[in-house]
């Protein structure tokens, strides 16, 4: 029996990383506000984080020969943000599966705790010649090991620097 | 009676613009493939051609007043760019209402044709001071008035420089 | 006598101001590094976090209807920078006079203190309509007291976020 | 005796090489024009096209196992780019020796000739480990050749797309 069997969606959702960003003066642009693909650029901060905190950091996945390729984007801006905001990332592992992991994301304006944007990013494991291939076990063990201990022991904001 | 009743969605589907793009070392990653955050950077560059195209050129949306804020991004991303790649994007304007606004995109490879991303981008129409307003009457105008001339005469894939 | 009378050029070159940044993925290139254009960035969240820790953050100076426009970039790269690795950014206000202000950087890799770029950005300020103009006197004067204030009590290095 | 002996560093300055963008709305800044980053990816796109007019395209430096690695970048900002601008990168080879090579730019709006920036990015030849080694000689050669050959025949400025 592994780790996934003893972690369901609903737990999955209690596994959530708080990651906080000042906006850089170059990610806005003439309206005046943030440009809208930096948003997507601040999941993937999240992402990286949730996976730091959950013992699985990122380049070791890379490091290992693997990588989680972007095969989809979804994001919902609600209201902007601003040079001078300071924005928090919630990131939650919204999915696992034998080849495909999906991310969802809340994005709170810190300030006011305003609710700025949601997002979801699909992924799939890839070889580093860019094959699909499945995610490692001992990979999978640790993501669903990290979001159980994230569960029963949720971070604290940190700061992705 | 007005151009919008005048143009169907079935029309608005033959309403296409191409643009092309060399992708710009700056825009790939470790992963040795262009970063999933430049196509939605691609998506603008498509649907900034198209109102060119139309002959509502974004600038002169921009110096009235007015604004096509960004609600929703959707992307899907199938096969990867490299650096030397070209590619060419594919814009339709997918809908048109009295305060939103939705493109839809189709990114292919010159080389070859492969279609390595889909995408949509939803709008409202906003004031300089952000609020929602109703997209000016002229310009709504000339947008359908664009999409039936494109329809008429599909431009030739010009490049975005 | 006003605050730059008493502050040397010597003494700002003690008014250190550091911040750390982690290396987003977004920030690599195919070349498994950091692009060069990031440095860039990154020296203008130095020189924001300068301004924030000296008391005068920059979202002021702006709302007052001034800007800082870049005149000049002068990068040194030394070393790369990597996915995974975090950067401290230490800003000196390098040179300050009526109409222009100029920062310098220098960059380290957090884990071994190497110092990894250099870099100077040069501006001049300007109204919001982008005419050159004089740095308001109370701009300067607060400018000049942050930088002996910072001599005086070195900051630690803080986190962008 | 090869290419280089017979080609001067005046020979050099005629072997020049022009692209235009077009200023991408994500390349602006809350300032409403662009951001001075962005000058630092045009300066690539730039050497990009010389190399390509040249015969000697950067994909096959790098499919040969090299790259020219940024060690310098020094960029002057005469006047702003703005959203809905044409921007026509001039680029030249401004020094070539056994293990650097050194390249010199001056961006000009399309629409009235006006030099808005001009600057040099200096850069030294790396295997894929990262470690600085002679450039190639075939690619020496080529780019020599190339020069000369750009002297005799100046190119028409093509679009970068």
């Amino acid at each position: 029996m592994n780790a996934q069997v003893s972690t369901s969606a609903d737990e999955l959702a209690d596994a959530v990383v708080a990651v906080e960003v000042d906006v850089r003066f170059a990610e806005t642009d003439l309206m005046g506000v943030v440009h809208h693909a930096a948003y997507v650029v601040w999941f993937e901060v999240g992402r990286v984080a949730w996976m730091a905190a959950a013992g699985m950091p990122y380049t070791e996945i890379a490091a290992g020969g693997h990588h989680f390729a972007v095969t989809g984007i979804h994001a919902s801006y609600r209201l902007s943000a601003r040079f001078g905001d300071t924005v928090r990332i919630h990131t939650r592992l919204a999915e696992l599966r034998s080849r495909q992991v999906k991310f969802s994301y809340e994005l709170r304006r810190v300030a006011d705790e305003a609710v700025i944007a949601t997002g979801v990013s699909e992924h799939i494991c890839v070889d580093l010649e860019g094959r699909m291939t499945k995610i490692p076990q001992t990979v999978a063990d640790r993501l669903w090991a990290g979001a159980a201990a994230l569960t029963r022991h949720p971070n604290e904001a940190a700061s992705s620097h």
